[in-house]
C-alpha cells in the first residue's frame, strides 16, 4: 500500500473540487467532482467491455486518445446508463457546461456518471451545480478529498493514491482517484478512476502505460463477477514537472508508479467491497499463459460457493478446486496443488491430512492467501476478491426500491 | 408439470431401496440408493464437463453406452471427489459389492456419490449397508421415494417425476429420480439423475435421446452458477413393457417424456434451491442461434445483483440488460427489450415509464417471468434459476465446519 504520508497530493497544475447538487437522496452528499488541469493534457482512457455502456462511456471514448484535455466531470447517483440518445445528450450537455466555465472546447472535457442504471439525469440540478463547483476548484489536499468523494456511491471510504518518482533529475507526482464497491469484475477497465500526472507524455505513451497498469491492477479484482455498464480510466498527464518537455523514451519508473498508484486504488476497491469481512489475494501460479492463470483466478474468484465458504472460515477447499475445474483450462487434476494462508490442503491431485482448526482461524484474521499451483508453464497472475455476506445481500435486494 | 397421480411408478421390471448406513451425521438419514433392473438395460449417461471430476464419474463414464447395465448405487453425504486413486479404488469397490449381491459382473452396475468433495469413503459403513438394501429392494412406490431420499443433500424435498406414453400400442413408462440443492450450473448434465423406462432403445437412441433432454432441462438451470465435480444424469432402458422388441425408429413420443420427465426434475431442483424464495422463469428470444441465446440466459441467470434484486422484489431492470451486455454476444442496445412479469421495462435500447409499485408486487408473488427480446434472430431459450438470499449464503459458508 502506499506510503501515508504520500497521500491526498495533487499533481503540478492540477485542482479539484466535490460538490453536493441533489442528485443523491440524502442532499448533504457530495455527487459531483471535477477535475481540472491549467494546461492541455495529454489523455488515455480504458472503459468496459460491456456491450451496454453509460452514455459518459459513448462520448469520453469518442474523445480519447488526445493531447488537448483540459478536464474531467463526474456524477454519482445515476449512471445516466440505458437511457438511449437523451441520456447521450446529457452527457454532451455536462462537458460543455463545465468546458465553457473553464473556457475551453466542450470537446477537451471527459465525463463519467455512476450510480442507478436506467434513469435520465436530473439536469436541473446538474446546472445548479456546475458553477458552484467550478468556483470551489484548488490545488488543496482538502479539495482532491472532496472530489473522491463525489465520486462515491455505495463507498464507505473515499480512495486515492499517489506515488512521487524522479525522472530525469525532475520530481514527478502520480495521483489517482477511484471509486467502486460493487457492481466490480473490471473487463479491461473497472468502475471510475482519474489518474493525474504532472509527467510529460506523447499519446501512444500514455495509452501503453494506462494499458499495462490496468491489466496488472483493475482488471485483476472482482467482487461480485457483475461487469458494470460505466467502467472508465482515465490517464491526465500535463507535463508541468518538466515544462512540458516530452521523453522519447517510456520511462519504466513512471509505469511502475502508475501502475502501483491502480493497484493499490484497486485494493482499497476490494477493501471497501460491499458487505465484505475478507480480503483475498488468489496468486494461480504454474499455467501456460497469463491468460489462463486469470481465467482461473477469475473463476475461482467469482464462485458464490468459494466466496461464502470464505465467509464462514471455512477451509471447504473443495469449492475451489471445483471452480478451477469449470473455468474450462484442460487440465488433469495430478497437475493442481492447493494452499491457504499457507497450509498445503490439496497436492498433486489428492488430499492432505490437515487441521481444520488451524486453516479455520488463520482465515478469520481477514486476510485469506489462496495459491493453487499448476504445473503447466510458468505464467502466474495476482488477483484480488472478497467473500460474499448476507450484508452483501442485504444491500443489494435493497438498493433501489 | 406432472399430473400427480403419474408420479411415482417404478417401470415394470425396475425395483429400488433407500436405507440409512450412516456417512450423514444424523444417522436417521437416509444416505444410500438403488435402482435395480431384473434384466440387462440399454443404457446411457451424460456427466459434468468439470475437468475435476468424482471417483465415480471417472467409474461410470467408462460403463456407458452399454447393454447390458443392471443397476445404479448411490450414496449422497461424501463426494468421493478429489481423492485420488484411493477414491476410484472405492469406486468400483461399491459397485462389486452391489453386483455381487445382484448376481451380475461389477462392470454392469454404475455407481454415483454426492456430498462434500476431498473425504475418502467409510467404506466400513458402506459395506454394512450394502446386503441390506438389496434386501429392501422392491418395485412399490414406497421404495422408489426412500431411493430419492437417499440421494438428498441439503435437498428439502426428494424429487421424482413420471410420464407413461404409448408406443406402437404398449404403454411405456418414464420415472426419474433426481437430486440438487446448490452447486446447479450444469453443464452437459447436472447433479444427480437417474431416469429409468421399460421401453426398449439401442444404445444410439438412448445416447441421443438423454442428450436431447438434458440440453432442454438439466443444461437450463442454474442456482449458483457453480458445476460440481459430481454431475450424472442416468438413462436405463430395460425393453420390459415391450418384451424386448426395440422398433428401428426413435419414437418421438419417449423423447418428449423422457425430455419432460427431466424437464420437470429440473424444475424441482430450482424450486428447492438453497435459500430461494423466488422461482424465476428467463425466456431470452431473438438470437443468432440457441447457443446465444443460452449464454445469454446464463449470464443473466448467475449475476449475484440480478438475483438479489429479484429478493428484493426490485424491478432494477438495469442489472438484467447490463449482465446481458457482458455475456460477451456482440449485440446492440437497440436490438434489446425487457419483459419482468408481462410489464416492459425497456424498449428497444430506451428505458420506458412503468410503475415500480406494480411490478415489484407481481415479483412479491414468488414467481419472477423474465423476458429478454432480441432482434438478432429467431433462436431462444427458456432458462430456470432462483434469487440469492441471506439464507443461501448462511447455510453455504456453515456447511463444513
Amino acid at each position: 500500500m502506499a506510503d501515508p504520508s504520500l497521500t491526498h497530493v495533487l499533481p503540478t497544475g492540477f485542482r479539484a473540487a466535490g460538490h453536493a447538487c441533489g442528485i443523491k437522496t440524502d442532499p448533504s452528499k457530495l455527487d459531483l467532482s471535477l477535475f481540472v488541469s491549467g494546461v492541455p493534457c495529454v489523455a488515455a482512457g480504458v472503459f468496459t467491455q460491456n456491450r451496454v455502456v453509460g452514455a459518459p462511456v459513448h462520448v469520453s471514448r469518442e474523445r480519447v486518445p488526445s493531447t488537448s484535455v483540459r478536464g474531467v466531470i463526474i456524477n454519482s447517483g445515476n449512471a445516466n446508463a440505458c437511457t438511449g440518445q437523451r441520456g447521450i445528450d446529457d452527457a454532451r450537455w455536462m462537458t460543455a457546461e463545465a468546458a465553457n466555465r473553464i473556457g475551453c472546447d466542450e470537446s477537451d472535457f471527459l465525463v463519467c456518471s455512476t450510480g442507478v442504471i436506467g434513469h435520465f439525469l436530473p439536469r436541473e440540478k446538474l446546472a445548479d451545480g456546475i458553477g458552484p463547483i467550478v468556483e470551489k476548484l484548488s490545488d488543496s489536499t482538502d479539495s482532491l478529498v472532496s472530489a473522491a468523494r463525489g465520486m462515491m456511491t455505495t463507498d464507505t471510504v473515499h480512495k486515492l493514491a499517489s506515488r512521487i518518482v524522479e525522472i530525469n533529475g525532475q520530481s514527478v507526482t502520480v495521483t489517482g482517484a477511484a471509486k467502486g464497491a460493487a457492481m466490480i469484475a473490471p473487463n479491461m477497465a473497472t468502475m471510475l478512476a482519474v489518474v493525474m500526472t504532472d509527467a510529460s507524455l506523447t499519446p501512444e505513451q500514455a495509452s501503453s502505460i494506462l494499458r499495462h497498469a490496468v491489466n496488472n491492477s483493475f482488471n485483476c479484482i472482482s467482487i461480485d463477477g457483475h461487469t458494470s455498464t460505466s467502467d472508465t480510466v482515465l490517464l491526465l498527464a500535463n507535463g508541468q514537472a518538466s515544462g512540458g518537455r516530452q521523453s522519447p523514451d517510456l520511462p519504466t519508473s513512471l509505469t511502475t508508479a502508475v501502475t502501483e498508484v491502480c493497484a493499490d486504488l484497486s485494493q482499497q476497491i476490494i477493501r471497501d467491497a460491499e458487505g465484505a469481512e475478507h480480503f483475498v489475494t488468489l496468486d494461480v501460479r504454474g499455467c501456460v499463459n497469463r491468460e489462463e492463470a486469470a481465467l482461473m483466478a477469475r473463476t475461482v474468484a467469482d464462485s458464490v460457493l468459494v466466496k461464502t465458504a470464505i465467509t464462514g472460515n471455512d477451509p471447504n477447499w473443495g469449492r475451489i478446486v471445483s471452480a478451477a475445474g469449470y473455468s474450462g483450462i484442460p487440465f488433469e487434476e495430478q497437475e493442481c496443488s492447493l494452499k491457504v494462508n499457507g497450509i498445503s490442503l490439496y497436492e498433486a491431485g489428492t488430499p492432505v491430512d490437515f487441521d481444520e482448526a488451524t486453516v479455520s482461524a488463520a482465515m478469520a484474521t481477514g486476510e485469506v492467501h489462496i495459491e493453487l499451483e499448476f504445473t503447466r508453464g510458468d505464467a502466474s497472475v495476482r488477483f484480488w476478491t472478497t467473500d460474499l455476506t448476507a450484508e452483501y445481500v442485504r444491500l443489494n435486494s435493497e438498493y433501489t426500491t
